[in-house]
């Protein structure tokens, strides 16, 4: 039997935020590609979107759309996902899953490929891609707790609205023109579609990233919290976050306060290991006010450190500012380098 | 000897952003004023100001402008406090600074009037009003301490433009139009006038306020952490932070993780004390989503506290969600109630 050397991809979601980066990196990465199929809900279907020399119209998702399909990547929120992804696996597609459908479900892998890349391997036919600000707080932890062991995380986050999709992003420009012409801020989706308030997002800040659970804290805030311990096959490890929504674009920053395990440790130490850490981008140094920020880091691969600091009364704690492009390695290229790992390791 | 019931009262920095908050505030307030003297740089002197029925002229600062002066209020930058205030008090004035020159001087009370108004009495001429962002820290703080006991505190804060002055909010504003047209942004002032290097804040987020420390740290956060430490009389209280600016232009809101010295206790203990706390207002629950955010405190004098939490590994570990408008409690309104109790408990 001749082996496989491209492969028949899905997009579904292919008109959303997500689902275009993903079709960008395809192109730009040059995945191999036999056949690319692009699938949407109803509303989006028909749409054109360029692909290399070729125009591609975007059909309606829909269980025979899966037959033939090696990689079928779902961006197109939760419900589609349960609704739809088992079907492309019974077609024998493997499902690369951008939702939080089935990251906590134990019999799929929940994936960051710098941190668990053999966990893919046991896959029943999904492997769910981590919600975006846990992905670049475990890329940046993992190489820290490999060599120098974490007892204990701490973070508050600074978050895009794209995030939240594109209607967010519009959002985010509407109001932010209202304010400049001295209108009243029109508030119609943040900070959650279809909760019961909402509130601008222009020139301000808000404290709620998805709907409240029964503890107070919020679904993302508990995915953040879950999410990391089952990714970094560390259950007994101390997570705790606050979510918070920012008027930026792109790009998620974290306030990250870490306990390590090790004593006597000094910056230098976790500079040399974050240095080495693939992809992590050590971007620290305050003699030249080199930090990065979301601007810095948008449209970019990797998960940028700085500002590591020793707390000034816990020889074990630490303090970093991680920045990633949430669309990026939060979502469509971390989806990426999963499907890469399923052809390079023959785990399809 | 006849009591005052009047007071010459000088705002030095009249036409800055906290000099312009402090005079509405005299005036709002119906503070007891006899003469109203209104100074500032060379470059500002001759500006008019509307107080009550009087269009006041503003004059350049000078040492002899101190002569007659009951309280001279200071928020000309550090360099004028130091160069003035002594001549101030010279000249028989009670001087309440805004800057950072004299407040970590052990010969001067640094004082949030709702946790240490009484250290007001010591004063040998000059009280210094905290950083902003302590300022609402300790407000929330301090009633906890009382009663269950702090042993540590670890901040992330999320600033508002305006701590920068009215220059950086010009900034803010020039960037945004800029970004909104398809123009480059162009950085010339955040996020430090005369550091080396600058950046857009605007759909940004920069993580550094103030210059940078020997230690990493910026001078912002070394602020927060010794004036915590001195307002609230806790030389041995574990306090870490990270201060982070934001394309927000009014309140600073934090990100604020404390452990108790108390065990057992749970959200409505800290809801107990925290509702009953001079100058604080509790805006806590998620079945509503009620939460502060920077737009909502904004021109109000409240410390408004939100998202108490209890984390999920720590049983002395509580988060909350603080949130004041820094050119309020954070700056004026702090001066104002210093004054105010300088006034009526004869300390002047």
């Amino acid at each position: 039997m001749t082996e496989k050397t491209t492969y028949n991809i899905a997009v579904v979601g292919a008109t959303g935020a997500v689902g275009q980066k993903i079709i960008q990196l395809l192109e730009d990465k040059n995945f191999p590609i036999n056949e690319l199929k692009l699938l949407s809900s109803e509303r989006s279907a028909g749409k054109k979107v360029q692909f290399k020399q070729n125009e591609l119209t975007v059909e309606v998702a829909a269980p025979e759309s899966f037959a033939g399909v090696d990689i079928a990547f779902f961006s197109a929120g939760g419900s589609v996902s349960k609704k739809l992804a088992p079907e492309a696996v019974k077609h024998g597609a493997v499902v690369v899953d951008n939702t939080s459908a089935y990251r906590m479900d134990d019999e799929v892998p929940l994936v960051v490929p710098e941190v668990n890349k053999s966990d893919i391997k046991s896959h029943k036919g999904i492997i769910a891609n981590p919600n975006c600000s846990t992905i670049q707080m475990v890329a940046a932890l993992k190489p820290l707790q490999d060599v120098y062991g974490i007892d204990r995380v701490i973070v508050s986050t600074y978050q895009a609205v794209s995030g939240a999709g594109e209607a967010a992003n519009d959002e985010l420009v509407k109001q932010t023109k209202q304010f400049i012409a001295n209108e009243e801020m029109e508030a119609e989706l943040l900070p959650v579609s279809g909760d019961k308030k909402h509130f601008p997002i222009a020139f301000n800040a808000l404290p709620q990233i998805d709907v409240f659970q029964e503890n107070g804290y919020t679904f993302e805030e508990m995915k953040m919290i879950n999410e990391t311990k089952k990714i970094m096959h560390a259950p007994q490890l101390a997570v705790s976050a606050t979510c918070v929504r920012l008027p930026v674009f792109t790009s998620h920053a974290e306030s990250i306060y870490i306990e390590v395990e090790t004593e006597g440790l000094g910056v230098a130490d976790l500079w040399k290991v974050l240095g080495n850490a693939e992809g992590v981008a050590l971007e620290d140094d305050p003699s030249t006010q080199s930090y990065p920020t979301p601007l810095s880091a948008a449209n970019k691969e990797d998960v940028f450190v700085g500002r590591v600091r020793k707390d000034l009364d816990n020889d074990k704690g630490f303090h970093m500012w991680v920045v990633s492009d949430n669309l990026m390695k939060g979502a469509a290229w971390n989806s990426i380098q999963i499907a890469d790992s399923l052809i390079q390791n023959k785990w399809l």
